[in-house]
């Protein structure tokens, strides 16, 4: 009776870690949902709240941590377990950056509520954030449920995220040749851009994590990257 | 004399983690010099190393991940190895991340490469990398030497950082205004700009790692970020 109390216990701990990274998970989509809603409505309030509220992703990253190394001291976990584990660890570093990224998306929001809308621009990344909020979810839920397929169908849909990125940055480029007084809105705009491609690579890293734990193996090729921007060139006409 | 012999190897599992981020580290710091080099010499041949290389910081990340592992599962580490296992796994994940950015910044030196010169930004650049680099090379030491008081100099110096960031930007916002055929140009200087802050900042979550360590304990305070970029507006004259 007593060994089936402690494997129920440990049992229950691992599923502590798992409604954690659920919670922390469902938070991050709901952050990066306000602050490209906030940037859609130039709604300056909105963002500083997202700003604030970042504190609690980092709260829940801290409990993770604390957790993950209580159980591996006091239940030397191993094989799947182990594998587990250090997967919610990495998991909950991958969300906290998603954290940050999305806190830097509503600090540039507030800056560009006060100067000149582009037109049509926010609209594009409103359409390239729900990608990856959408990709947020469904790797939440391959998580929760060990689905591999579900894992690997976000990784495959990064690739729309980063060609997505690609032309935005196009876009703005040209929009600032147009007129110089967009330069600096569509510099941060070409920020906030880049922070939702780079939420798009967290989320797939978490998808590996994904197949990791319910295979023990690694994908067997990088994924190929399809952003082009940091090649992209756009001259004046 | 057998209790004896783990203990031993155990140490050796232990130093062996500890020479691999050294080794890890090392490299990343070539690299960041390596691409900043080319980048101010117009050396898309040197740029092109950097990027073929990175894959070399990958793969310490990979035997560093396996080490760990390894160890959590078969030593039950706890207290202080505990969280040196730990901090190493971490550790090797800011490091993966250094290599990324700075394979970001070879990338851009290759397409800045074939676009026309923004004479003085590229040594802005130099001096603002050097500066990182000096804090890769310390942060180092302090993780080998467990040297708490070094790990909390190089954090305090991540502010200088954030603040040849914040100025960079605004500079090279000013050449964009000037003429449009910087715009290209200067976006992607603003971009590897952003990468050498961000290494700053990964840098600076290794020292916290050093100090948690050495100490056991986390900083009470977070770091105030000095970086202003993402709440500048330049306006054309």
């Amino acid at each position: 009776m007593e060994g089936e109390h402690i494997v129920k216990s440990f049992d229950e701990e691992l599923s502590h870690i798992n409604n954690l990274i659920a919670e922390m998970g469902g938070f991050a989509e709901i952050q990066l949902a306000r602050a490209v809603d906030a940037l859609k409505r130039r709604d300056s309030e909105l963002a500083e709240q997202v700003v604030r509220d970042d504190r609690q992703i980092d709260n829940l990253e801290q409990a993770i941590d604390e957790v993950t190394i209580r159980i591996l001291a006091l239940r030397n976990p191993v094989a799947d377990d182990l594998r587990s584990v250090t997967a919610a660890l990495k998991i909950a570093s991958n969300l906290e950056r998603i954290g940050d990224y999305t806190k830097n998306i509503a600090k540039r929001t507030i800056t560009l509520s006060h100067s000149h809308p582009i037109s049509g621009v926010a609209a594009s990344i409103v359409r390239m954030s729900a990608l990856v909020q959408d990709m947020i979810k469904n790797v939440l839920d391959a998580y929760a449920n060990g689905d591999d397929a579900k894992a690997t169908d976000v990784r495959n849909r990064d690739e729309e995220v980063d060609q997505h990125h690609t032309s935005l940055f196009r876009e703005l480029l040209t929009y600032m040749m147009e007129d110089a007084r967009n330069i600096t809105p569509c510099t941060h705009l070409l920020f906030i851009a880049k922070n939702v491609e780079r939420i798009g690579d967290h989320v797939t890293s978490i998808a590996e994590q994904v197949h990791f734990m319910s295979t023990g193996t690694k994908f067997p090729t990088e994924r190929t990257k399809k952003d082009e921007a940091s090649a992209t060139v756009v001259n004046p006409r």
